[in-house]
């Protein structure tokens, strides 16, 4: 296949992690998400727990905390270490063949090669509510909690990459999964992946 | 097929049109574009010029002036009338069978049916630019050009829908026809329409 990796963005509860898997069984390639916290913490020294929290959700706290964040000349913030070492796992675990990765800002640390294609997911909030409950068993979700669940990760998003989350044209394709279902969310990223496509036919002047 | 209807909203340049109209051709089913303009005319009085340009636009001129304008209590705009006549136009079509139809608020016009599948087609500007000047023999495109008539469309579907022109999570999807290629596009978008898709899946509770 000429496409070799697939990032997949995801607002929270809308199922781009169960998509990634089932593409990447789908594929035969690796699906990665507990490597890249199993290294980062290796890495890093930091314990699992907190890798698997604050990989995809910066230094912030809540917003407001976010939004007076900013880097000192103090030293490099945990955050920014952790960022820093994640980064270089999914690197390292790109560089080992083809696979689909989850969040963490996949998209744009592979952003320089044409074999990657970059895909978020978002439903509407009814949707993801039940997918919680029923995947979860956690049915104590409110509207308001899945918003500030997305909020860290766009902050997240924005604060390494200067890129808005879930923006369309920073996308190959973005799909609605509520509408469109989780399995043919599968079968179409699939066939694209089986296709030869080659990504950017025209070449920026 | 359960879908029935395919809109698509599209980015200028970024090749929405020519999707569409290969789509519709592939499909077997009718492209509405002319017929839209013609009968919109025929309703209204309007030229079919005043109604090509301002059926996508409203009456802004320029950002500055939409910023500004707001319905009045002394009549109808012209371009609310010609809003509301080529409203009645897409229902009337819609409700003759399946259908592809490109811009004019479509997705939101339709937006009761469960049968229509939602697509906003975008690219980057060197693609867009190498694209209009192909087709349209128009080499005269800035960046600031296209950045002006998106502007234009996205105040439109605002002023119109409420709701945020490409923003992805108001469409079922959104393809990037740069990096995709309009073809796969096509395909992609006709795959989903061959499918027994029946969008919706979990009712709002």
């Amino acid at each position: 296949m000429s496409i070799k990796y697939v990032t997949i963005s995801r607002e929270y509860g809308s199922g781009g992690r169960e998509i990634g898997k089932k593409l990447a069984e789908k594929l035969g390639i690796p699906f990665y998400d507990k490597e890249i916290i199993e290294q980062t913490a290796f890495k890093t020294g930091f314990a699992e727990e907190y890798v698997k929290k604050q990989g995809e959700y910066a230094s912030a706290r809540n917003w407001l905390e976010y939004s007076f964040s900013a880097r000192n000349s103090y030293g490099m913030s945990p955050e920014d270490y952790l960022w820093s070492k994640q980064r270089e796992v999914i690197i390292d675990l790109a560089n080992k063949g083809p696979c689909v990765i989850v969040g963490r800002c996949a998209d744009y640390i592979l952003r320089d090669r044409a074999d990657v294609l970059n895909v978020f997911i978002h439903a509407n909030n009814e949707y993801r509510k039940k997918r919680i409950t029923e995947i979860y068993h956690d049915p104590g979700h409110s509207d308001k909690m899945l918003k500030d669940i997305d909020k860290k990760r766009s902050f997240n998003y924005k604060y390494y990459t200067e890129q808005e989350w879930g923006k369309s044209q920073n996308y190959d394709m973005t799909l609605d999964s509520a509408t469109l279902g989780v399995d043919l969310c599968v079968d179409i990223i699939y066939e694209i992946c089986r296709g030869d496509l080659t990504k950017n036919p025209v070449v920026t002047e």
